[in-house]
């Protein structure tokens, strides 16, 4: 019924997460009818962006520089790296401002399946930042999903013989302002038995 | 904190319909880390559509001829027209196959407001081509919100003078497979005032 190529457009904005048939038909709509000066400045954002955004030779997050900001920030703590899934973990973490050591980004978690494995995590990588900048506390902060976990805990393995490294892991508990009532059994269950003394 | 060209992508999403910050910083993450690919044939896409897609000089849709599909089609009833309000509105008339006439595309309806007026929907095109194909009956198939029934009303008294032209709007009543106990006030005493004798 469409013309053609007004097809494909939709079928190229059906690839953005979250996006079906009628979200991407109205987007379509929306950007040829309503709005064709935001079509073009999002065709010149996304084509500024494919061409300059990079991952961080060191932390590997997605940044306009060979060593993003907080690599090349030198008074930060070299001797606490936290390790997260994704550059949009990074930069919640980094948002609270609890934190003051490095990041390392995986991009993803263990999955042969996917053809992820520990070359595509970087953690080779990982293990020569541990070594170079001497850092004594690694911090686990991959998702508490089946796959973050099972990362989590084969990165400790293979770090296993680096015998001055604290390796932890965050927290699984019971999140702030929830109720015990509607929580899941697994979280409730890793609540209950880290409870901590008072 | 983000790169200040990835700030203005994740502005540039922003403008699309039901698209928040969180969205659209999701979605800039998925186009430049997950899929470039897609990221590239969007822009081309994009590209391509705001090149040659234009407003067919009859029905005002949109499309990538002089003259839509539909207005070319010589064997459909040159006696019956639909006005609707937008492109979606006239894609979705046509998918049921109940209408073998022409339409006519308002791009919106009248709203001073917003500038929209008589001129910015075209009503003395709409007009003319009435009288051109001698049009015998005009279908007001605009939205039933108050702007939308306003502009029939509008449209109704303007074309009046038109002796030979029977003016007819779409139904307001119960949709099919609603419950009447949970419907809206407005709906329901349209649907009993346009009861129809069995």
């Amino acid at each position: 019924m469409y013309p053609k190529q007004f097809i494909a457009l939709i079928e190229s904005l059906k690839i953005l997460p979250s996006i079906g048939q009628k979200s991407a038909t109205r987007m379509a709509f929306y950007l040829l009818e309503k709005n064709p000066k935001g079509a073009k400045n999002l065709i010149e954002q996304l084509r500024i962006n494919l061409e300059n955004m990079r991952h961080c030779t060191l932390c590997r997050t997605l940044t306009d520089q060979v060593i993003c900001e907080i690599c090349a920030d030198t008074s930060r703590d070299k001797t606490r790296l936290c390790v997260v899934e994704h550059t949009a973990d990074f930069h919640a973490l980094e948002q609270l401002n609890i934190f003051n050591g490095y990041y390392y980004i995986l991009h993803g978690y263990l999955s042969p399946l996917d053809g992820l494995g520990p070359d595509e995590l970087g953690l080779d990588q990982l293990r020569q930042q541990i070594l170079a900048a001497e850092v004594k506390e690694l911090i686990l902060a991959t998702n508490p999903t089946v796959e973050g976990n099972a990362t989590a805990f084969y990165i400790q393995e293979i770090m296993h013989d680096l015998k001055d490294l604290k390796i932890s892991r965050i927290a699984h508990g019971v999140p702030v302002g929830s109720s015990i009532e509607n929580l899941d059994g697994g979280t409730l269950f890793h609540a209950f038995n880290a409870r901590q003394n008072l």
